[in-house]
């Protein structure tokens, strides 16, 4: 699949009810009430009335190899479903120690060390996941990942964010905004 | 180093002398005269007078190890020296093929069968390189690579470029443009 951009859009309309807006780590996001996620060309415009707007995109993966590619493919399910009328996205922002590390250490860390893509596995297929990459783009998070998941699958979800933020990856990341939402 | 994004701009005016813009694969890119290395936040603005506009932004590492990233820092030297007076600009697009591989299976063509950095290792540090990435920006090509070297170590560079076209990693390219430009 070609990169997809994609615009987050922070304002007072918008599909998704932003139920909760909570800064994990460094500066905060303003508040906006309602979510507004748009794909693909007009994801580039600027958003009127928007209280902030969050880009990024869909790439290749980095860190997967080839059997856990086989492995999530398998397990995992499209965003869009009809159920999933709970949503989060996660803006993270990675110091530039991290990225100053050659391609092994980080894949040590993520996986190795953090078990990033085995615990994730985990929660499928009944979380929905989507990550876009914004760091080349000069955004202010280097990654916003969008998760689809069932109303009543929340406190499993919550499991899997703290799971996660225990690991040596998370101790990398100097900024970290946690948006939930519900349609 | 957080990334640079960088415009070459090719017009009628330009700090390089294109000497020679040949299309290797897929369509081919207008000729101009002259070429412009825009960086930072000018490179982002529309560029007046331009026939064309490639642009990149360089980032973090994606296949290198730390131990064959210890041993490029250790040899290669930077853009700019005063007796680099010439330089090639060679922009690459892959398949769709090269970016659906697992980040493996890409290491693998890239090093283990290709030997992309072992081989360009031989040649420094007489060239300074410095890659760009387009993809993600939504950029024809995937990749925009800068190579400055002295007028006497032209036919090297030509070997060096020649041994990379024979690999594995190369059948990916379905796309390449070699511009060699003078001061």
């Amino acid at each position: 699949m070609p990169p997809l951009t994609v615009a987050f859009v922070g304002a007072s309309t918008g599909r998704w009810r932003i139920e909760r807006l909570e800064t994990v780590a460094g500066s905060p996001l303003a508040s906006a009430s309602r979510l507004e996620v748009v794909e693909g060309r007009g994801a580039a415009r600027p958003a009127a009335g928007a209280v902030w707007v969050l880009r990024g995109v869909t790439s290749n993966e980095r860190y997967v190899t080839s059997s856990e590619h086989s492995e999530l493919a398998a397990r995992q399910e499209p965003l869009g479903r009809a159920g999933s009328t709970r949503a989060a996205l996660i803006p993270v922002r990675k110091s530039e120690a991290w990225w100053d590390l050659a391609q092994d250490q980080r894949r040590r860390i993520f996986e190795e060390s953090s078990h990033h893509i085995a615990t994730g596995l985990e929660y499928l297929p009944a979380v929905a996941r989507r990550l876009h990459h914004g760091r080349d783009l000069g955004e202010p998070f280097d990654f916003l990942t969008w998760f689809e998941f069932a109303p009543g699958y929340t406190a499993a979800f919550e499991e899997l964010v703290r799971r996660l933020r225990e690991t040596e990856e998370w101790t990398y990341v100097e900024r970290e905004i946690d948006l939930r939402l519900a349609q």
